[in-house]
């Protein structure tokens, strides 16, 4: 057991898969990696069956089950994985992965088809075969492309020669709005003439019916034949049906608009173009305005397997179902999938949502792990960690907060620019919840030291200078310290001009809005200072080459500048009305 | 006298020059209306001349002068104008406009030589003339494209054939930079050979010369004749012209770049390609770097005629100059000019900071005057009243600046969400500077009534609440008013989802940052207020169908929101870097 390397194959085979393996590993986010690796492991020993070695199948079952653990929704690799395990285990292994497929992508007219289908063929008891057909009919009956499965099912019935339940069948079809609508109720209409009255309406509704025409027959003093009476029937039967199939044409137009627009209606790791995104919102806006709890939940969650990577059609979904009444677990289970299988890392805002939803909820230990969860991946994230910090203090004070940015200072996985900024909240909790504005103070002046590349620092320290409340005779001390912090910011930091032009700013806005009679001397000195060119400006002739501590301090250099002069944002920050006319692949990272 | 509508001409000449003349006052910017107003009062009766009619002339002396005042860098029209009242009123006229066009275009090299031009022709006293050719090389000699008038120079005392003069002159040339700095040279050294020595050179280097050609002799024990001894002195001055010679085509290659760049050395109404605008700023760069401060004022000049409109660069000039010592009168020029005749009334930066820098220099009233002159052609301009009342503040105290709010939230002339902006100065001078935060909220909860639909208004507001200094004791109450803030803006306002969404932010950044242990529940309400689809949103529901005192308060047009949704920038906000590598004309409005 001791060597990992061996994967069934040759010894080619193995080196082979074992490169591709690695290739996953370094970038899993890449389908392309995956399906090599997926279909290198296929092709071991020549393709597998039920007689390759132990290890070969190993290898398969092991990539597979990885793989579709990955992307869930690739409806036709469980039906690939699903054939293939029919080929080595039989149908029972079969079944387990068709089960597997329909739990993890819930709402595929093709895999539940599939599945029927594999089920009609294997078992030759009807009842379990119509048990199946109708837990598809529960998850794919109300699709606008179900006929597939409305097809196989109907074929089902017929090879039992199950007349009746073929009609049962099609009185439900006839009712959903569908691409193929009207053909279900043409079939419909032919059987109808054939079948018994009793299984064209329900006992009462015939009752109603014999009534009316009894009544009419009455009105005319004409006495009609057992026969002539059923065929009056027959007739208004008819009628209903075809009141049905024009409400359910009216339905179907219009959904035409939104559906005849959906050019994937498949999962793919690839971007989707923007005006499919438009669409979507439009569908979801119209269905939602319909005012129908199934149909709305069906429509996300067909919605949410083209757009699984976009994070805004989670955030709708949620909030949509958080709406509504008594749906707790519902909306827990939309935050689940949206954090754990679909939204790309990169975009932490659903998954602090899902944290405030736990909190909200009590949960507040699993709003924890969310948090830590994220900086695993995320370490950098100042959002997340001060999301985090707020959360402790919510449930357990102010001294927890701050424990969370001191852990994450001393972190060495926390890069020195989020620290500083994490440093400026922490001496924001201090003035703003502890009400103690000297603490707060001492808190930035330790740590200029460290942070005096941080455009971030600088900022929260002129601001917290800045918003200090001041009486007029303390101005003056107020003023001595804003032009104090300005102008270490100026001589110290190796910020770039232009951002030493901005955080300058502050300061000639103080000295005009709160500087004495003679502001406007500093404050033209500043804006020389700031503005003017090379030859009298301060800001853009200062140099490092100061030794400190008889190191020299290098200028910074373009990537490590990018950084110090970030701006951190919020997911509410970056929030924007998608516009309706854009064009182009929608980026979803 | 009572007939304004008579302007010399026929009665149909006249209603032409009517119409043009009301065209002209339409639009004063408009440059072509100007020019057909001009040409229309130069064919008056057939063409002005010294027997026109004194209506005819005095319309055209108008129309010059007014659209000279408005256009003054324009030289070819002063050349016009000047020709026109030779031909109309003799020399003494024309002399007199060519004054004019001379302070009012000072480095013109075509205007100045076409004035010495005239001198010429017109007087006979040389010592007149020179007197006139030196004010022009004053003025123009050290221009790069300065031959025309060097040239004119030199053809003058050709004609006074004084060859003395004209050595003299060349002497002086060939130290400038110029595009055709080697034509000077040539020529002053085929001259050379004929001039006695005395003109080539100062005694004192003739002296040195003579001593250093007798030490050579003595060295070898020759005897040379006067004539070998002049003819090796001569050499020497040869030598040392050539050195000029070198050190002035070093200087002129090292312009050559910049110069060669320049596509348009004259004045147009028409905006410039970014890439001339960057030519500029290189070149003065340049200029600066090499340090000398006459030759950085010229080009600063030079650029000040080419890019007149662009207030980036009178910034410049002002912020140069006013770091040089003892040059307040310059500075004080240089900002008048700007603010006067050139940079766009709609960029009121250069004038305020023209105003502080008269406050600065302890004049107050012209600082007051010329804020009050900027509001007469921006009513509506917030940092000009915000910079107003704060001078106020600075000179004459809180009551003093109030009272600029007071009277623009009074003038009709105001738009209503200017006044919104105001009131919240208004409110955060009560707060920030009096100290007194009841009258501060005061001021926001009696004006609400007015303002509910500015964005501005809300966002003070809420930043106002926000920023109150709290104790844990307090925090609830704090919370409190928070949340009505949000509340009323929700309600109330007629301002777009958008902007609701981002005012909203205000509050959930307070409940993540401040709220208590029950925050999220909130916090994912007003989430879902805010953010959720339309179905479930509160900001997309509300209908301003209300009457209220009987009138229907019907939702906000399209211009309307955009007033009251708008941001107000000052001058420093809308700073950036200039971008290296833009390209297309450059806005100047």
């Amino acid at each position: 057991m001791g060597d990992f390397s061996n994967f069934g194959g040759s010894d080619e085979e193995n080196a082979e898969i074992k490169r591709l393996k690695a290739d996953v590993e370094a970038d899993t986010d890449s389908f392309e990696n995956w399906e090599k690796l997926v279909r290198a492991c296929e092709a071991l020993e020549g393709g597998l069956n039920r007689n390759s070695s132990p290890q070969a199948l190993a290898t398969l079952r092991d990539t597979y089950d990885r793989f579709l653990l990955k992307f869930p929704l690739l409806f036709g690799y469980w039906k690939k994985y699903a054939d293939l395990e029919f080929n080595i285990s039989g149908p029972e292994s079969a079944e387990m992965v068709y089960e597997r497929g329909c739990a993890s992508i819930t709402n595929s007219v093709d895999l539940w088809t599939e599945y029927c289908s594999f089920k009609m063929e294997t078992t030759h008891t009807p009842h379990l075969v119509r048990e199946l057909f109708e837990r598809a009919a529960d998850h794919v009956g109300l699709d606008f492309l179900a006929h597939p499965f409305w097809d196989k099912y109907l074929e089902y019935e017929e090879r039992q020669e199950a007349q009746d339940k073929i009609f049962s069948i099609l009185k439900r079809v006839i009712h959903i709005p569908m691409h193929q609508y009207a053909r279900y109720f043409e079939r419909l209409r032919q059987l109808s003439h054939n079948r018994p009255l009793l299984e064209l309406a329900s006992p009462d509704l015939l009752a109603q019916y014999q009534a009316e025409v009894e009544a009419e027959t009455i009105q005319f003093g004409i006495a009609k034949t057992e026969l002539e009476v059923e065929r009056d029937i027959r007739a208004k039967i008819d009628a209903m049906f075809y009141q049905i199939f024009q409400r359910t044409q009216a339905e179907t137009n219009k959904r035409w608009t939104y559906e005849s627009e959906i050019k994937r209606p498949y999962f793919h790791v690839t971007e989707l173009e923007h005006p499919q995104l438009v669409n979507w919102r439009k569908y979801l806006d119209f269905e939602e305005s319909e005012g129908d709890f199934t149909r709305i939940a069906f429509l996300y969650e067909r919605c949410l397997v083209t757009c699984a990577f976009y994070d805004e059609f989670w955030f709708r979904y949620a909030r949509w179902m958080s709406a509504q009444d008594g749906k707790e677990e519902e909306v827990r289970n939309i935050y689940l999938r949206a954090a754990t299988l679909y939204v790309p890392i990169s975009r932490p805002g659903i998954r602090l949502q899902f944290a405030y939803f736990e909190e909200m909820c009590g949960r507040v230990e699993i709003a924890r792990d969310i948090h830590a969860s994220i900086l695993m991946n995320l370490p950098d994230s100042v959002e997340v960690i001060i999301s985090w910090a707020n959360l402790e203090r919510r449930q357990s004070g102010l001294d927890a907060a701050i424990d969370v940015y001191k852990a994450q200072i001393d972190s060495q996985a926390v890069d020195i620019y989020t620290k500083a900024a994490l440093v400026t909240e922490w001496a924001f909790l201090l003035w703003k919840v502890k009400g103690n504005i000297d603490e707060a103070r001492a808190v930035f002046a330790k740590n200029v030291q460290w942070y005096a590349d941080s455009r971030h620092f600088w900022q929260k320290w002129l601001e917290f200078e800045l918003e200090q409340p001041t009486t007029s005779a303390l101005e003056a001390q107020h003023g001595k310290r804003i032009k104090s912090v300005f102008a270490e910011m100026r001589n110290k930091s190796r910020l770039s001009a232009s951002i030493k032009q901005e955080l300058g700013q502050v300061y000639l806005n103080y000295l005009q809005q709160r500087g004495g009679r003679d502001a406007m001397k500093e404050f033209l000195a500043v804006d020389r200072e700031l503005f003017g060119p090379q030859s009298v400006s301060v800001i853009t002739s200062i140099k490092f080459g100061i030794k400190e501590n008889g190191a020299a301090l290098g200028e910074l250099d373009e990537a490590t500048h990018l950084k110090a002069e970030s701006r951190f944002f919020s997911y509410y920050q970056l929030h924007m009305d998608p516009d309706p006319n854009a064009q182009g692949p929608a980026i979803f990272h």
